[in-house]
């Protein structure tokens, strides 16, 4: 039987066509900046949101930590919702790397606002570190999927660029947000000093993520990539899967999302489940009620050949994807419908 | 007319006792180790505290930054209440300094619990920072001065020995917490792996603070104080003003907690007061009315010759202390009741 | 006409047969461990090398970052050649990643010495960094591919154990310099505490580096990739090239070496060469004349469709490789018999 | 017996009528900037020195290590002699401190050239970090007391101009180095873009140092100082010796200078010498012949009530002072003549 698996939208594997795309990309040395493949991706990712330039790295861990260490001077601090992955899920890189303090706000499900943020500043006196960062995350993980809509950012924006503050997004799911609020990436350019496009989870390549900002933050990015070791060598076969997703793997996002709410629907009517949070694109986070543990709703489900996440005390995430096929859902509706404690 | 100054119990100047004795103290390089009075002064207050060893820093955020920067390894955490002056005022220097990153809490007026502790220890996963440190406040500066019981402490104490974690207390106010409480320094030195222990604030000593710890632990502290710079060489002036703080202004610090207490009372029935936070040692924190704003209270006051702080949106700190006179409340307490908005 | 580039080794494209082993790799999310291909990696390479443990990476500067990382702690020194990789083109990296001192020995074409090594530990005193880890290169870059024989490297492992410093190896190269030893990687392992073996230079991968130590080395190197953003998803397509060059492209290694040779040979009666450095195994580095400037003799290769790279004042570095033929072997000689200023 | 202490120009201790001055001093607390006597040895050194600003701190290492951080940024480089005491003995601070690499110059007996500074600017390329601040130490301590002139920094100062690079200024010995030239501290505020300056080596007062800057700058530094927790409270008493020294100290100095070549002619007939440096100012440093060791020496020197530095392998240290008197001399120069080994 073949296992389902919805820990993450990042345990896709390429389809055929993008392996096709892959093997068949010209490669050249990225450290000597000779990759047309690469090159041919930084600057499709960067034209789509309206950047100057654009620089491919292993993992969207690494193109926010960058943003955050470019951003950043000594004594710094970052300002951002106490669930934002590069605070919670980035083994404390913020800190480690650039060695900013952090200002966690308590936003709705990972969503903050120009008055939070206007509470996050410190006054300027030398018992502060200098607020210098915004950090939103579109769409937000441990805020299940949550997403900001352009006239929310566009509010943001205006309160950083009023306090000088610059403004990061984190967007590892960036077109899951995109397509749920039926809007363009260009606007973001605008928007946004820097932003973290990921391309191994709902687009589907092995991976990847691109970092996108004016010209001269991106060679400074391209610096702090070399001293984190995150330069590769013939990297156009991973970044020629990145052109493919965004040809071809942006529209079926809707796809994910429609299943994920067939799954949510499911779960509003199962026993074992206490509380479900809203679920606005790929992302089914649901508390279990007290009498079932994570471990034992995780051993059911796996006997079915189905994997999901234990997310926090009583929580699990289930995450669609391209690799979670229409008959998948069908078994996973039917196991959760059976399922018994 | 004589200013009343009640910002801070860190305003206070040596009487001429402490002044006496601070000229009259032999002095060495401390660089050589060779200084006999900041070698006494640093083996006293260990052996107050019922700790190994000492070290004498120009500061209580040197002390508290070193002993974070100690017990912390690359990739830690530190686990602390939101308020902590750690994290609120140093500047940003657990990241800075150490490169830690913070979990915080949110207790009640400033004070954490093993059950708060507990829910901000990480699970062991590459995704998180070490949890490595649990810091107390002990009393707490943005909780109003409130304080811990050593069976409170104690039971901090056994949380962080179960999880492997390490324990300091930013001790700025210990021993208002001491006198309050009535206890003893003594057993401290069984709870906590280190200590800052301010003399500048209750205390009434022109400069300096002393960490305490095991042996190896200075010997490290020892390390990182010569990279902060924080070594001096003839310090033994300053030390002596500690050895005379200790021997003689410490139960005196009842007397600073009874004019707190008069302070607020007089507070509680002023028109222009909103909230006040309970009153426990030297610390009076209050809201004033939405009508009146924090820099209009503060000019009044001025007019009459007092000085007191603005500690966020309408709110003001009043610290009393050793150069706090009864004459002086005797003016404030008149000027407070007479104010008009 | 088809280009000579013999900038470095690191601009080779994978063999037919080197893609195709990519194509047919079985992947999964390495993030969750899950990568088959990648573990094989890992595995195959550490028990080449007699280590415990592998973890695979995106570059070789991220493997010694992270090795560097992993050994020091705050207030640590480094000793290496002031030749080494690690220092010169790893961007600051000791300190920008680690906060750690470097202690630069002079040794011969990059080689250091137990002699060198025991005058760059520092007495234990506050006033010094604590002497950690010694850092070799093998074989030496700067050095002109000059390499270290085992009984050396011996030696050198019997100081550092000595003086309880760690010893880590650069293997940027390791393999041409075993070969050109004519010894075998499997002793090792007892002579390092963590290896960084390149796939991509000699090997002929397209991207990445295998970090080598103990399990509980690698696990500390595991959380740091983790916070450098290091960890790749399905990173399976790379690391099946890197099984594919152990297997198959380490003894025609003895290749490059005898191609260096013959250019060496050519170079020495060539007019515009004032110097040449020994050539031990595939790097050739030699001075020009006064009269001859780089970008001059750069340019002139260049109209011949040859690249070679500038290696600082008046100084030429060729790199043989897999992608460097007989034919354009022939075709390099000749044109530089021919050369004229 | 009277003890000679010639270890360093540290031990000094205040003459009565500094120790009066002390006293005498009006403080108030610095963390709010009222400490008239701080602000007021901060004004008169800057003004000394031609700069804008002056922060006081509690030693050498604290205002050179605030200047480095100051003035670079992540990745940056520090150019300095390799026997630079910010390099060699500030505990590895340049990277602890500023995650800063150094480039290491060979200068003569620690003088630095624009020449050699030129040769150790990196071009710009990712593989390197920023060359962003170069350091000059005046005397220079391992250089034996050696100094620059001011048209020898001039020149410096214009090559760093032409470079984009900042010029900080260790002035431990700084006033050694003005009355040893016969110069004045007027126009290094024209060359350098901080300096540091001792007040307890020559100068004789018990703790301190003075950073200067511009008055950005010295903002700047306020801010890392907080960080560091090199904030004191009432540090008047200490200040009030520095405006002392400043006062009465400097011209004295060459009463030292003078001692110490009637020391280094005395040594330099002396059987158990094998080597001396060159004396130009308060610094004797001399090898001893290799049947003498170090420890030998020293023991010997202290049957006789003298203390000297062990300062590297044969080698033997100094340093005449304020403390060192007529008769001390005088008891040194027939201990030295008579010593046997």
């Amino acid at each position: 039987m073949i296992l389902t698996d919805l820990r993450s939208d990042t345990v896709t594997r390429p389809t055929p066509e993008m392996l096709q795309a892959m093997f068949a990309a010209p490669v050249g040395d990225d450290v000597f900046g000779e990759d047309p493949t690469v090159n041919a991706l930084e600057e499709k990712t960067a034209s789509m949101f309206g950047l100057e330039a654009g620089l491919f790295c292993p993992s969207g861990t690494m193109t926010n930590q960058i943003a955050i260490k470019a951003h950043t001077e000594p004594l710094s601090e970052v300002i951002c919702d106490y669930t934002a992955h590069i605070y919670q899920y980035e083994g404390g890189g913020i800190a480690a790397n650039s060695g900013a303090s952090v200002y966690l706000l308590h936003g709705e499900r990972g969503k903050i606002t120009p008055e939070l943020i206007r509470g996050g500043i410190r006054p300027n006196n030398i018992h502060y570190p200098l607020s210098k960062l915004v950090a939103l995350e579109n769409t937000s993980n441990k805020g299940g999927g949550s997403y900001y809509t352009l006239p929310e950012i566009t509010a943001i924006t205006e309160t950083c660029r009023q306090h000088n503050l610059a403004l990061h997004l984190d967007g590892a799911r960036v077109f899951n947000a995109l397509v749920a609020a039926n809007e363009s990436a260009l606007p973001y350019g605008a928007c946004f000093d820097s932003i973290s496009v990921c391309l191994s989870k709902g687009l589907g390549t092995p991976v990847g993520s691109v970092l996108l900002g004016s010209k001269p933050f991106i060679q400074k990015a391209r610096r702090i990539r070399k001293v984190f070791g995150g330069g590769m060598r013939q990297a156009g076969y991973l970044a020629a899967a990145g052109i493919y997703a965004l040809d071809n793997h942006i529209n079926r996002l809707a796809d994910d999302h429609a299943k994920a709410r067939i799954l949510a629907e499911t779960l509003q009517s199962c026993s074992f489940v206490q509380e479900m949070q809203p679920v606005d694109t790929n992302i089914v986070i649901f508390r279990l009620v007290d009498a079932v543990t994570e471990e034992q709703f995780l051993r059911e489900l796996a006997t079915q050949n189905i994997l999901a996440l234990d997310f926090g005390p009583q929580t699990i995430r289930l995450v669609t994807h391209l690799d979670f096929t229409e008959a998948m859902l069908e078994h996973t509706v039917k196991v959760l419908k059976n399922l018994n404690f």
